[in-house]
């Protein structure tokens, strides 16, 4: 069974690294002349998969603006999901999920995997119950060739000082995350392991030394476009992670729609873009 | 409109202040002999909600345990919500959602309130991205009557290390939040605000002394049975916050099941010792 970095890896050199995050807000529905409701949501993700066409590697749906239009709305991502596998891409939720040990099981069955209740190929998580709460989701990561990206340094200023906060040991708590999510990886033998870190675009030089203490993870990287970051910062400052960083662009990218027309020429831009960034 | 806390008191008083969490895993249903899919889901929330019958004050799904079974568990949990209403009683999702504020708006449009995605009460969060990002979830509970939950001191022992590093004032991260949301209600007014903690039902009394930085907010006790902590420990450990917790039992309520009699039965037990954890 092939890795989902391993998948990635592949289709990043086909493709391009690019990540393409999707948040249908409310205001996008309507800039996008789109009722707000699940039936608007399927003309929205009918629109994005019709734009990537086999295109992209990886495409990020942010659940948050799915489960906004409830039962409904989250009828919409799986089916979402499906379009993405049948495209040969890799599908990553934007979950943000962190809870105790039994939770995180339920939400590694939603989430990981073809047979999963969602059958995803990655999904985010928070780790504010502690990094080994998250146990079951890296486990079942592993079993299914799918990925766990734990939000090591978010993209927002909000989150600097709890994940600025330190250990008694002097590391901050995303440094000592950073270094748990290795020694696990590091366990399962050399390469790159399951357990992806989120590391925001946004960060300066001297933030980015996070990705050092990361040698066997995957790093997405969001904030690019909209959050102020641009992909030729992502390929500054992310030298250390060369060809294991996925930049995620989604507003950025999205306000070109709705036509496909418009949204394919945007995608086109970026994947080109995000190339020259490992160039 | 009545506040969240203001329903809540009157329910407690009527009632009781137990809350009843929902954690349908694969091994409780096929310990309640329930195919694991939302049919099965379906009879379990219909067992559930026949028990409780207008007994409880509060009843608390945990998301993982309905997205575990994809767009059809999360249709059930939909369907579980508009049930609790129907009694008379506060639905309180446990989602432990944590993200930027653009999708924290997302969460607070399809969990909190009756015209939301889903219609509950309440929710849970989680604060790695920082308290403010939380702000869009704080505001739309005020609004609507709703109440967030915010995880400052988790029940699982895994969870420590992170709530106990400090920032540069010495304070842990534990206690930042605390005072955080204290500043929040207070700005709301006197009283109690949309704005409550989980406190773990686990901690012991010197833990406990967090209950004193929340004398505005209403405390959800998780942890009561299964992982160890006991009614009559939460009416010691949690004094300062007599009258606003919400002592939460899960495992060790459901495993009476699967028949209504024995489920009602462990019902007014858990309920009748949630009244004396205040007389």
């Amino acid at each position: 069974m092939q890795s989902f970095a391993e998948r990635f890896s592949i289709l990043a050199e086909a493709r391009s690294p690019l990540c393409l995050g999707l948040d249908p807000s409310a205001d996008l529905m309507r800039a996008w002349g789109l009722n707000d409701d699940p039936e608007g949501l399927r003309r929205f993700c009918d629109t994005v998969l019709e734009a990537a066409g086999e295109r992209l590697a990886v495409i990020k749906p942010q659940a948050g603006f799915f489960e906004r239009l409830g039962a409904g709305g989250m009828a919409e991502m799986a089916r979402l999901i499906a379009g993405i596998r049948a495209q040969g891409a890799l599908s990553l939720i934007d979950a943000k999920r962190g809870d105790v040990a039994s939770t995180m099981e339920g939400y590694a069955q939603g989430f990981l995997g073809a047979s999963s209740g969602f059958g995803a190929d990655a999904m985010t998580v928070t780790a504010y119950l502690g990094f080994n709460a998250l146990k079951p989701v890296f486990d079942r990561g592993s079993a299914t060739g799918s990925a766990v990206f734990v939000v090591v340094h978010s993209s927002n200023p909000e989150g600097r000082s709890l994940q600025n906060a330190r250990h008694p040991d002097g590391r901050t708590v995303a440094q000592a995350l950073a270094d748990d999510i290795t020694a696990f990886n590091g366990k399962l033998g050399a390469g790159t392991g399951p357990v992806g870190a989120v590391v925001g675009a946004t960060v300066d030089p001297a933030q980015a030394a996070i990705l050092n203490r990361l040698p066997q993870s995957l790093i997405l990287a969001p904030g690019v476009g909209a959050q102020g970051a641009s992909l030729a910062d992502v390929g500054a400052n992310f030298a250390a992670t060369r060809g294991r960083t996925l930049p995620s662009v989604s507003r950025g990218l999205l306000r070109h729609g709705p036509t496909v027309a418009g949204l394919r020429q945007a995608i086109d831009r970026h994947r080109d873009e995000a190339w020259r960034m490992w160039a």
